[in-house]
């Protein structure tokens, strides 16, 4: 007999493999044969508070659909910016939910997000002890940022790694076809980790050495050290191909793009956040009145499926089902994590960590990991990045497009 | 015995595809058993003035190397950005071209480029008519931007328009995870051609409306108009996706960046040119206060071959070797075409025309493919793009990342 019901909610920004963790989840739940009902919230635990959900095992009731969901980008489910208030702030929020779960007889709580979602599973859990309720809850991670704790690595991380390498490639390819001087920067996501614009230095080969230099927020950032290294590399190469993060800071913590002298500035007076790419392009263009280009790489690092890593979609998929598992066998209070066996070849596990160990804290990149001239990173992070990229995936097109699962619940009048 | 020796040169910007017109040529001249030397000039015909030029027999001895640069981005040659001059002004430019030509014992040259490619072709051939020179001048055609005429199609527009419309179709799923009311403007290459512009249309499916809204160059742009049409759209649905030309101008035939309300200045005085994207973005945010996002495309619409078209690769191919065909027939003065045979199911031929009738002129959407409230495409102008964007290639990944051809003699000190 069946006596198992669950929510899945999906929260935060989107990621190619968050998708994956889902039907992880939904497959695990199938094969247990414990499941009667396998909801999902619609935008996350704010549509919960709506009473909007969806029945799971009806929408995938057969293989097909499942792997379409596995290769589909963003959250199928929706998303939700809401951070669930203290209980003692607001208990009629914490009493409206576990109302629900109890109407719904539910036994099982997944929540696929980053950092806020890991403080949410946080939060209901230590709700769920104080009045002695069975549920359990389980935080999945997710982030392009590769930012949180306790885990080797993030899902989702791998395949924005692989948009960023393959893109930075493409880039200096076609970056080089003029014999002229030219600085070419790409600001890439991140705005306090820099795990992703060092995910850049992969598209390096026997071919390609670009990025020539690879700027982090773990590190002050110099506009003058910026400058001479730019005339350094220019006395070998004429064309340079910069890696920035969006998120670099001065000596005193301050982005780029809120320092006066480059702020720019609509008819209203209000500021346009232009970026740190363009920032860096007009100083560099000061400087050494050469071409100079700098290119965004914005949201597509985080949708783009169709060059997706299969290391990634396929551990974010175990990392679902891991997390069924682990709920089954009692756990609550958890969020899911990747232990890295061994490098070569690489290995890793499914475990998992007390969610209050890495809720709201950041995992940013090692300072001995950045080189000592703050403009590159050493192999020792290119060692941990290499395998987290590789293999690829199948999208399936369908008249010259990729054919995505069907979203339009998530159609808002 | 092999009498026969060419030059071939890349110019102007990147396609995806110009590399496979590039093999197409090679495949042909060695198929013909005719040529003794294939010579690629080293940025195109300034290169050539340089004396700068490699043998491509030698590099591509096999079928392996010759796929792989069909399957390379950018281009393999380098390219120029250098408007021949008129033989009258300048005569010793042509007599040194002409000199080289002698030395080598060219018979024929090929040139794959837009627009200021087959003015140096009109030029060239012209040159060698009243010297008397025997030597055969081919333009190939290529460019994102499909705005030659003479040609159904240009090489490198398929590619670009799949990029196009996979992105757009994969930021309208990450674009639609939250509830609430929004707009992503999302900003494609073509100054004066909306052709990339309208392929966004194509990322429509059964499950994606977007985009909701296509501005394109041909038709002068409103902004009062343009408000309107949000305005409307909000109606009906939360969240908007705008398709927009780089290339859009106001009644006047102004850009919007450098439109003195929205511009933007840096501290030197400068005007910063953000992009259309980004004009519009501020206009959206200042009238509908909702969350606006713009996002410029960028080079990757150029040099994205990870996501290639396989119509457009195996066509860039065929007109190749069309040329070769061509001008061993005898022809000179001419660029390639496709001439479309039929459209269900899709079938074109490679032909030629006088490059005289092409040069310098610039093929624009028809204003009737435009729809009357001047902020979508018609059927027909789909129609003409779908079969377009057919087909995936399969590139070859080493390492986590594309293995594409080596270009380290365009690595220039």
């Amino acid at each position: 007999m069946k006596k198992r019901n669950c929510f899945i909610g999906q929260s935060g920004g989107p990621t190619v493999a968050i998708n994956a963790s889902l039907a992880g989840i939904i497959h695990a739940c199938k094969e247990s044969q414990q499941f009667e009902h396998v909801y999902g919230m619609v935008n996350g635990i704010m549509g919960l508070l709506e009473s909007r959900y969806i029945d799971l095992l009806e929408l995938f009731d057969n293989q097909e659909h499942l792997d379409q969901l596995m290769h589909s980008p963003a959250m199928y489910l929706g998303s939700c910016r809401y951070k669930l208030p203290h209980f003692q702030d607001d208990p009629q929020t914490y009493e409206r939910l576990f109302h629900t779960f109890q109407q719904l007889n539910i036994t099982d709580f997944y929540y696929i997000g980053g950092n806020d979602s890991m403080d949410t599973v946080a939060k209901l859990s230590a709700y769920a002890n104080t009045i002695q309720s069975s549920i359990r809850f389980v935080g999945i991670p997710k982030t392009i940022d590769n930012d949180l704790m306790g885990t080797d690595h993030t899902p989702g991380f791998g395949s924005a790694a692989k948009y960023v390498a393959t893109s930075m490639l493409e880039i200096a390819y076609d970056s080089s076809i003029y014999k002229l001087d030219a600085v070419t920067i790409v600001e890439i996501m991140g705005r306090n980790a820099g795990w992703l614009t060092a995910a850049s230095a992969l598209a390096r080969t026997q071919c390609n050495e670009a990025p020539d230099l690879i700027y982090l927020p773990e590190v002050p950032f110099s506009t003058e050290k910026f400058l001479d290294d730019i005339r350094e590399v220019f006395r070998h190469k004429k064309n340079i191909i910069i890696a920035v993060s969006e998120g670099i800071k001065n000596e005193n913590g301050e982005y780029l793009d809120s320092d006066s002298k480059y702020t720019k500035r609509d008819a209203f007076g209000h500021v346009l956040h232009s970026g740190t790419g363009k920032v860096l392009e007009s100083l560099v263009y000061q400087e050494f009145k050469c071409k100079v280009r700098s290119i965004e790489l914005n949201v597509l690092q985080r949708c783009a499926m169709h060059i997706a890593s299969k290391v990634d979609l396929e551990e974010s998929f175990q990392i679902g089902e891991a997390a069924v598992q682990a709920s089954m066998a009692g756990q609550t209070g958890i969020m899911m994590t990747f232990e890295r066996l061994q490098n070569q070849p690489y290995q890793i596990k499914c475990s998992y960590q007390d969610v209050l160990k890495i809720a709201n804290l950041e995992q940013r990149i090692p300072v001995e990991w950045i080189n000592d001239a703050h403009n590159d990173i050493t192999p020792e992070l290119y060692n941990y990045l290499i395998p987290l990229i590789q293999g690829e995936v199948t999208v399936q097109f369908e008249n010259g497009i990729p054919c995505y699962s069907n979203i339009s619940h998530l159609r808002y009048k």
